[in-house]
């Protein structure tokens, strides 16, 4: 079945959703915010253009609380700064884009309240808002050309456009890079994000006006090494939990062997080799920042990774791959995977 | 609760769907088509401007097979045209607006199926077309000004933005204009109509480009007798079989006096006054036609209209009202409303 069918958050706003697990993702925009906020007011002071209009795209925007907060901040944010340069109140049109399994009818009805506290927050003199949602996949064009002013894309393109072909088998014992990768599992992965992200590029590059801005945050490594050496934690967890069901009969291995999750975290140079490669955008900032996955600390600490974290790993990790993974494995081999003490036997 | 929150038609492609049940009106664009082809070749004859990409909004769009099967005829006959006056492929922008409680998620799933078999249909040559959902109510602002080149509506525009206000209690035994009727409930109505309707031809008027074609269906009467004697035979059914059910003690009167249907059925003259006092539009046409609601018969024959059509009318007005009767009503007595015999007994 192909990714883009199947491939969304968990949606609702259960125990196990996207929207309850997703501090994580809340951190990561709050790291972010000083160079949206910097790319914000380059923007509007550099181009000198009267704008009545302002087009703003969020891709994959998921649904969850991070979906209408950071949209709160940047219509917050343009609002300040063009009152400062411009004088007037101006049209906003939003677009927000997730493949077509993404929960929109959840979002589509979260959008008046929505719009009301923001006009309450920022007071009569505020424009006017256009909601649009967007289904389809962000490797491909999604908007005409020039339309847009402003992109925003936050935890989402580290999601490749499909599991890297040939991985079947090669990548034996494991659901993704991890240390037993062999070599030609890492090049399959990296020359798939190199064609993704470089399409990408290509597609937003033909739907931004000249002189728009884009700011992207995603999961990556934090420096050059190889990836299976500077590996995601949670995967591994992950693959061990797998790999105990596997030996206790609840799993068979060739199922294993068969699934492979479609994420690639690049370094910081393959990010900006892909950019200047493409030629469609210049780079302003590229920057790397560290967060705890454990909800409850606010700041990042390398001790306490292992001793706690594992709770908030599973329930993070459940609400953003549980559907792609009930789709191969079935939901009760799901159910009893991240029930597995959310992977605390196999962490200790 | 607010009107927009609840209004939607049956979601899902069971038998009680909107999806199953929408042959009238598919009956009714068929009909209409040579009005929607006349105004399109008449948009790209007139406007001399050299089109880039084309902005399409259906309002009111529902889900259902007549939701993509209008905007695959629409595409087909702007792609046709476009070939013949502009000679090139243009990109098409397509707006599907509906109440934030439509079925859009549906609607977004079925979309790259569709635009397969469009592109299997139309060729090669066909442009690129880009798809996004709108959630709000079209008697307010939707899009940006100016930014619209044809809008498409059918089947929603008689349906008010409330019921008009202090309804409740005035409009005993009936849930709608009948001819028991008091003359305050029709004026209430029409009042309503006239707000609304205004409201919706100014929002239109400020987001259509100057020269931009509009195409509007809704349900009417067929000549300027009042309201009360042009009545609309399905909801007098219905009254009829409430009035069964009270009496049978299952449905109690003062419920049934508090239940009115937001939907008022103008006359040509009091639509095209409305057009002509707004402003914004210049009337090109305004047709009236009849519909045979028996999805059996091709041809309109009144002879037939009490005759086979029970069925077809409870099917059909179910699945366009039921949300907005369960949420007054309670789902057991709509259920029981319309089981009892497609209406047949009160009919007879």
């Amino acid at each position: 079945m192909e990714l883009c069918k199947i491939l969304h958050m968990n949606s609702g706003d259960g125990d196990k959703s996207y929207a309850k697990n997703s501090l994580l993702q809340q951190k990561a925009t709050s790291k972010v915010w000083p160079i949206i906020k910097e790319a914000i007011e380059d923007y509007l002071c550099t181009e000198n253009i009267p704008i009545t209009t302002l087009s703003i795209a969020d891709l994959g925007c998921s649904f969850g609380p991070n979906t209408l907060s950071i949209l709160s901040d940047l219509i917050k944010q343009f609002h300040k700064t063009i009152l400062l340069h411009h004088n007037k109140p101006i049209q906003y049109q939003i677009f927000f884009n997730d493949l077509p399994s993404n929960d929109f009818d959840s979002l589509f009805r979260s959008l008046s309240n929505f719009l009301e506290d923001l006009k309450n927050q920022i007071g009569t003199d505020f424009g006017t808002c256009f909601f649009n949602g967007v289904p389809g996949s962000f490797y491909g064009r999604l908007f005409p050309n020039k339309s847009l002013h402003f992109v925003h894309s936050s935890y989402a393109l580290h999601w490749l456009s499909q599991v890297p072909e040939g991985m079947e088998m090669i990548n034996k014992g494991n659901i993704f890079i991890d240390r037993t990768s062999p070599k030609n599992v890492i090049e399959g992965y990296y020359k798939q994000f190199q064609k993704d992200f470089s399409l990408f590029l290509k597609c937003r590059g033909e739907e931004i006006v000249s002189g728009g801005r884009m700011v992207v945050t995603l999961i990556g490594r934090t420096n050059e090494s190889p990836p299976k050496e500077d590996f995601c934690y949670t995967f591994t967890l992950l693959n061990l939990a797998i790999y105990n069901m596997v030996k206790e009969g609840i799993i068979r291995e060739g199922k294993v062997d068969r699934f492979n999750i479609p994420t690639f975290m690049p370094s910081p140079k393959e990010v900006k080799t892909e950019v200047l490669k493409e030629g469609s955008f210049i780079i302003n900032r590229v920057e790397v920042a560290g967060i705890d996955w454990n909800a409850y600390n606010d700041e990042f600490d390398e001790s306490n990774v292992l001793v706690d974290s594992s709770y908030c790993y599973a329930k993070c990790i459940r609400s953003v791959i549980e559907p792609l993974m009930i789709t191969h494995f079935g939901e009760a081999v799901v159910e009893e995977l991240f029930h597995r003490n959310a992977f605390k036997d196999e962490a200790d």
